[in-house]
């Protein structure tokens, strides 16, 4: 044997073994299917199908059929690579639920129901692709609807609704996460606009995004502001955040915006101070409710899957007791998060939803889920490890959802101010009883 | 000071202290209401009441306030005492839920779901009486309803729905908890009816009741068959089990059938097999669930009034962030508990329940509704501790709640066994591997 | 069948079923055996024994056959009528632990570590004798060890090391609980000693001590003073708290005080402001920490006997993947609560123990005995219900000690003020935010 | 604005987004300290160190400060990568810690404690790098040194105690993962050596180890056999294992051996059943119970410096309640989880280590560090999602040490084995009950 150098190892490894390509899956681990070829959907045990109208299984069925086709053969590699698949953003746009519950504009005027559906089954598959249609549809696009003049909307909107432009988000800030209102970038008047300057931070698709809506102080009335800025403005750059555990796909961006010029015809009339936010938050907090129940039924249905086909001691997993067990309470959290949700749409849609109502949704959703992916990663033992067996990916995935739109505690606060009357948001400052 | 020896001071107390009566509440600790006051309902957070027909809200309606008016008041010293209130038979009755869903005989012929909503209804102030109601009803009545003949109907219905006479149903043995199937007690044709030869464990109302269903092995057979035993039946005795931690009313008895004699006409010709007892059990498994429902919102109602009237450090315990966040984790708890028993009622009364589904909803509710007691339990303080305050008592019904018509264990590998295939009840018996 | 009126059944049942006897548990339940003979001890898994001197493991045997031998054939009944044991004083005065750490004036002097062991032993059979014994020694007689004048000492410790005599301490009010030190009891000082006046709730033992520790606020300097109260003294008033879910066998006491005079040899020297009962609570945090260490290890005790008895579908409770992951994970904790508890008092003895690390060790352990008894209640079914397997008991007992000497969330804020040198114990009191 | 069409805009983002370099994390987050600064170690709160002899206080200090310095800075990057850092072995192998327990052969012969507290305290900085030692020396050299002849240990062991050459060890097969013993890979006699054949999985340093530890099954024995595979033998194949969610610097391979040659000299004489590999596990086994240990105390330090550098709502993090109580929790488990793997080498130490008593060690601590490592995950909030934080990167780690030498349900099962005398790992194959 010839001893080498570890100077000399480094780099006579890099010949020797790392030219070589990974094995197949197929043929490194034939035991079980990875999720490339996705599980069939088992987690519906309560058969929730039946709440739905026809319109709405139908848009279910039709989402569901796109991702299974088009993500689940490509997603492990664009995870792994932290890039974002364009691609298949046709395909998005082809299924037309970008826009959800806009009317009009080309927008497909989808319930809410049907949105939070279409929401649930594009994250079932990849949770990532979720993240970028709803920044860019229940945020993005939804603040021009909401807050935008009818000029802003003929310009923008069909061309977002069909996913020939994308469009990004920008609110939360370096030293303003949970704390958002305190935001402090500033949009000064000038001559025929607005000179906007400061900084943003964790901007889901602003890498990449055509129009980036951007939050700012209005340095007069010291309110919040808001403005379409697009992706070539003088002064704007938005570079990638690196190092993500989760939603690896999304590309959030920090932002920097330089003395950029807005044209006045580009302020969103319609936001006024930070409240003017709510009414699109309301609806994005529904969806991202959603996004845990969608990643939920995926790695309950990947999870039944892989404990039928993999064998250990000459059983199935699926014949151990210890394993059952777990299967069942991922179940039993599935069917109940999933009705969770589906009251938070009928609140929301008989116009009762209060904002301590969809941050419980939110909150109490999400723990429920990140105790089901945990039960399914250890369910996959080694191979709940790696990207290719679903389970690993969602698990991760589900932790930047757990943290955003409102971290769990945020979002407990938030409805326990409602049933309480008192807000509990700010500790005492004294450094000693 | 006078020294006593240990045994002078046993007398000395008992003269000086013990005869003394404890304070009254309202004088030893007046900052927050005890549960005798019932506190309002609050936890209705997502409209559910919305989901129940206006029969179903009458009903709920009626329960509440008989519950609330004639139980609260009486059901803490009762439950100190383990013993059973006999004097709200009548009012119990008068509400005429007893019967449920049987149609004719006098029964109310109730919807499932108005059943469940009664049960939970019960449970949220006093799960012992909810408890009463349900052996006696849906496990009792529903088997003469579902597996009598119309003779035995017609003797024995009318009387039970006006709560006139009470019944019990006899099929766990000391032996024989959750492997039930295997039960010996046995059952031999002579002339003119029945010997029966055995015994029971834990039967709950069967100290007092008037009618015993009894289920044994017939000798022939050796299938499992049903009779009628009345409580003034020669060679039939039931004692008192001692030392319960919860359901602290409820009679639960060990039955002792020496040679008893059961006529020809008290045999239930409905049950042949095990297998038999499973429609009763499917209507049963659904009301258990609702009692972790009903416990549940009853403590929720408790802690909320609770920590707004207490205060500590100058503030409503309300207005603390750990306090907060507790009793909004309980509060998404009871939501989703609600949605999941409605669900299994709905599919109950569409006819497609099955025994997988029903273990689920009964595991899963109340593994949440154990969970919320438990932090209900930490809410209320020291106050937790007393059976005054409910949450105390409430956090110890739900302990054989949790473990009665099937361990959350056993549930879970129904559940599994339906959604694998594969049954896993079984260990393997050698002793080393 | 003759159909009575309720009225009827309730005197008809009280005569033909209530008198008679429950059943002995040997007839009604051969299948495993019941705590009053006391499973063997099979939690010392890492052999903490060897950690121990040859002193401390001779009184951790005396104690355990003490316990096992006088305690665990009676515990069940007392513990059901929530009345305390007054023959049983005898035999813990036997054993020599009462004074704990304390040396001199008939005092053992044990090492804090050997006092643990002691407290474990006592709380592994009962935790309300461990609770009976804490509050007499380490709170009681250590009060006046370490705060009382030399005179006050020889007066009232020889007696109480032998458990002669009892003593109680009654700092607790009923609107001062987490917030101890804003106690609104008052001590004025007249001629020849001092007029107190006020309410404690919670106290231990007080219903039948003959010595009260009690502490009230000076109403010249209004700082806090302790001072010895004899319980013949004119105005004293001690009721028993009923309807206590956990401990019932200590009776806890509403104590009015209405003008009560204490003479001025009976005022503790030592005790000049809250900050002095400090010394007293880091001794008893200690070994509050040490009784659910206790409880866990004879609840594991307990489960390990029983799943090797008690059968199920042909084969032992000990051959279940579900029972065996539950016993090993309550193991696992009793492991690490046992070592935590041991560091614990090795950092006390060496001098360098902070209040922080003692919340630490109180709440840390309490949590993971709450985990314990809860999984061991499981384990035991039906079982798990009936104080006669102690298991429920201490299901029960554990309660109240998770909540007091701090409750769990104010030991945490106690031990996070510590290591982040930021109180957070008040909230902000603003309705709204 | 200029409407692009989605392939446009691929080629347009990649020019004038993509080359953008991420920003800097000291500009576009200067509100915390990434943890390339590592923290300082704040997790010692019960002063363990104390419990260390000198020479392993002093090891420890070494390892520390050698992570600090050398892998901290450069660890983000190559984890995210997914590639190891072939240029920091040097400095690792300056610590010389490699071969740990082992004596002579150039190899330290630490005692098992020093070993463990240096495993910890490479993992608390980057779990990875500590995998790759465990690997190379608990169980590659450790196995030559336990069962190699003395001409292969002082052949081998010299050179891998420097780390001139590293080491793997290969035992996990794609069709035997818990069930370990059940392996298929064959070793066939031939003239002058061993043919072997098969394929192996998730073989940590793999892809480029100098030495290959290989059990294969003897055809002729039936027996498990142990041979040293060098990397440059024909017919022998190792590609790296893509999409790891953690340890992602730790180069796992899938292992072919196609008619691999093994000279009769390269054959560990002391392997001659599946039995031979337990001296060598019950070291490893002990060893990655102290992963988690040190991992948990890395995310402590984190955290804690975290807490109190980042404000939200005018206050530092550190003063929320909710946060303090997570931190106190997690500082909890950590001192538990510690005097756990202590005394865990202690038993070893003094010769009475049970394997049941090592896979509880293993699978409680685990289990603990998984609950730390979420609350972590938690308390950071969005830098809660980057691996630049520590934490992200940690909680990732975590998960395939909970599942590795064996997962967390088989080690449970071990240990239950050994206390209840039933295996219960292989359940019934019936299909139905």
């Amino acid at each position: 044997m010839t001893i080498l150098s570890s100077a000399d190892r480094e780099n006579n490894e890099k010949s020797s073994y790392f030219d070589l390509p990974s094995m197949e899956m197929s043929l490194a681990f034939p035991q079980a299917t990875p999720a490339s070829t996705f599980p069939p959907c088992t987690s519906d045990y309560y058969h929730f199908n039946d709440l739905l109208t026809p319109e709405e299984q139908a848009i279910r069925k039709k989402v569901r059929e796109c991702m299974e086709t088009n993500v689940a053969p490509i997603m492990t590699e664009y995870w792994e690579k932290a890039e974002f698949p364009f691609h298949i953003i046709p395909k998005l746009g082809a299924i037309n639920v970008a826009g959800g519950s806009i009317k009009g504009y080309g927008c497909p005027g989808l319930s809410i129901t049907a949105n939070a559906i279409a929401t649930a089954e594009i994250a079932r598959v990849d949770a990532s692709c979720s993240t970028f249609i709803l920044v860019h549809s229940s945020l993005g696009m939804l603040t021009i609807a909401l807050c935008g003049s009818v000029a802003q909307k003929q310009k923008y909107l069909p061309s977002l609704a069909q996913l020939k432009t994308v469009a990004c988000w920008g609110l939360t800030e370096p030293d303003n996460g949970s704390d958002a209102s305190g935001l402090r970038t500033t949009a000064t008047k000038v001559e025929g606009g607005w000179r906007i300057e400061g900084q943003k931070r964790w901007i889901g698709n602003s890498t990449f995004a055509d129009v980036l809506i951007i939050f700012a102080r209005n340095t007069k009335t010291n309110q919040i502001n808001g403005f379409i800025v697009k992706k070539d403005a003088p002064g704007l750059k938005a570079t990638k955040m690196a190092n993500k555990i989760g939603l690896r796909m999304v590309q959030n961006g920090d932002i920097l915006l330089q003395n950029v010029f807005v044209p006045d015809e580009d302020r969103l009339p319609g936001v006024n101070s930070f409240q003017d936010t709510s009414k699109v938050l309301a609806v994005s907090r529904v969806m991202v409710a959603w996004q845990p129940i969608g990643i939920s039924m995926g790695i309950y249905d990947m999870c039944h899957r892989y404990l039928k086909e993999r064998k250990q001691f000459g059983a199935p997993l699926a014949a151990f007791q210890l394993n059952q067990q777990k299967l069942v309470q991922m179940l039993g959290n599935v069917q109940a998060m999933f009705l969770m949700g589906w009251r938070l749409c009928k609140l929301y849609e008989a116009g009762q939803m209060t904002p301590g109502q969809a941050s419980l949704g939110k909150s109490w959703i999400s723990l429920r889920a990140r105790e089901t992916a945990s039960l399914g990663r250890e369910l996959l033992g080694g191979n709940g490890i790696l990207a290719d067996f679903l389970v690993a990916k969602a698990f991760c995935d589900l932790e930047p959802i757990y943290t955003y739109e409102g971290t769990y505690d945020i979002n407990s606060l938030v409805t326990g101010r409602e049933v309480t009357g008192l807000a509990s948001f700010k500790p005492t400052t004294r450094s000693r009883l």
